[in-house]
């Protein structure tokens, strides 16, 4: 395993104990507890947390307030994981090699799962534990809803399920993703800004742009050449399901190519930083250089 | 029609105005933005938004603060109508005499309409035209978040689903109300207090913990004596299912007589206020006299 890896195993089991931890316990409804718990321990690479709080780490914000930022952000991630593999929707059985929420329990349990990871989000983002500066925590929910709703993450999966019946211009699909994973990822980058009180979000900003759209394209070409069995879920679905992605436009090449100029792109933004952003140029890096 | 009936209607008007125009005009995706849009618009009495706006008038509170605090809570319970409607959950083709979001559209869309309406509820408590005090917008998030939540509206409807499945002791019933319907209709109550910084808060949490044990034992006596054209949706769904309600435990006489001493000591808290609490009263005894 190269060093990148392990320290991004690494970080997400430290992460995931404190994630745990962070579910309130439930005397009212077992089920509920048990399917919230089973929900987010069945794990991701939490890159979402991680470069939220590599960069909080970069800008000098405190550790415990970058992790319940990111924990906000991952369960706003893990709901709509939760409420996009039922039935109605993508009808998932697998995520990451684990019986889905809806399989293990059953569909109601999962939307309402689902539902209180949103409200459990914002519930940490409001707490004074997350920065003592109201203004600072009511613009990170301030941020995260807008990207979470109708007009970033919500309103992207409207746009993907349309996807499915109809075939989608180059602009469309661009639209799509920055809907449906760039509002989101944005997030992860500019909530540190916003915990640092405001300095660099410009940069931030700019940066999310770049490193989110590679990550779209790598996902796409991981989708066409990936293993089922390394991906821990069911690979070339888009290209089965004859949906338009961005490598149908770009065609395998050009698409690596353009995910190669957007990760230079990424790591000029951080030449300002110089030596402390050598583990985010790193995390940088790994976006397309991953194999999951 | 009654006095307190015409108002109520005349109050749901303007709110509807006020509330349709709060949905993010969405260039992303219009199937989204109109399903949004029809599932709010199908009304209802509003009686959320006009419990807290009433409270917060006679605070003193601007009346296009509580406004949007209203609005804020009437999308958590639209969401939650609307994914409570879902196959997957009660299975309703019809509310207030129109098709459901998801018979309207289908599964995946009213799926991500509830979705969209929590997120838009936080992004509205967390704009600076809720108030110019963050503090207090975090407290109302806050509130909101844990009404909504695991612990309040979503763990009450997950004990709604076991109770399908085993008869309720009493106390476990009134558990359930409390967090399905009760904690949510607090926030109604604590709204105009926590916008007006926190003047009153306890009287009108008591004031809530009545009034709102008051609303369910009426609800569940309008499923067994109601009438299905005026209630908009099918009736005695309880009863018919062998579901324990509060009525099964008090009976119908007693549970009308528990229900009336309960709106009598909300009236008795709001005692203090004087004439300024006029309207308020005439809403509180309309909770146990209304018919639909």
């Amino acid at each position: 395993m190269k060093q990148i890896e392990k320290f991004i195993s690494s970080f997400a089991k430290e992460f995931d104990h404190y994630f745990l931890d962070l579910i309130p316990t439930n005397n009212y409804s077992r089920q509920l507890h048990k399917a919230m718990k089973y929900s987010i321990s069945v794990g991701g690479k939490r890159l979402r947390p991680l470069f939220l709080i590599e960069i909080s780490k970069m800008l000098g914000v405190k550790r415990n307030r970058a992790l319940r930022a990111a924990a906000a952000i991952e369960l706003i991630h893990c709901y709509s994981l939760v409420h996009d593999d039922l039935p109605a929707m993508d009808d998932d059985d697998l995520r990451r090699g684990h019986m889905t929420c809806h399989k293990k329990f059953d569909d109601a349990t999962a939307i309402l799962v689902g539902d209180a990871f949103q409200s459990l989000a914002f519930q940490i983002l409001s707490d004074k534990k997350t920065h003592p500066n109201s203004e600072v925590r009511c613009k990170l929910i301030n941020q995260l809803s807008i990207a979470a709703g109708a007009s970033g993450m919500v309103g992207g999966q409207m746009l993907d399920l349309a996807a499915e019946k109809k075939k989608l211009t180059l602009d469309e699909i661009l639209l799509l993703q920055k809907l449906k994973t760039g509002e989101l990822f944005k997030f992860s980058c500019i909530a540190g800004p916003i915990l640092s009180e405001l300095r660099n979000i410009k940069i931030f900003s700019k940066y999310a742009k770049s490193i989110g759209l590679a990550f779209q394209i790598k996902d796409d070409l991981l989708d066409i050449e990936g293993d089922e069995e390394k991906m821990g879920k069911k690979t070339k679905k888009d290209s089965s399901r004859g949906k338009e992605t961005l490598i149908s436009f770009y065609g395998v090449e050009n698409a690596k190519k353009k995910s190669e100029e957007l990760i230079k792109s990424s790591k000029d933004l951080l030449k300002p930083f110089g030596l402390k952003a050598k583990c985010l140029i790193d995390l940088t890096n790994f976006i397309i250089s991953r194999n999951n």
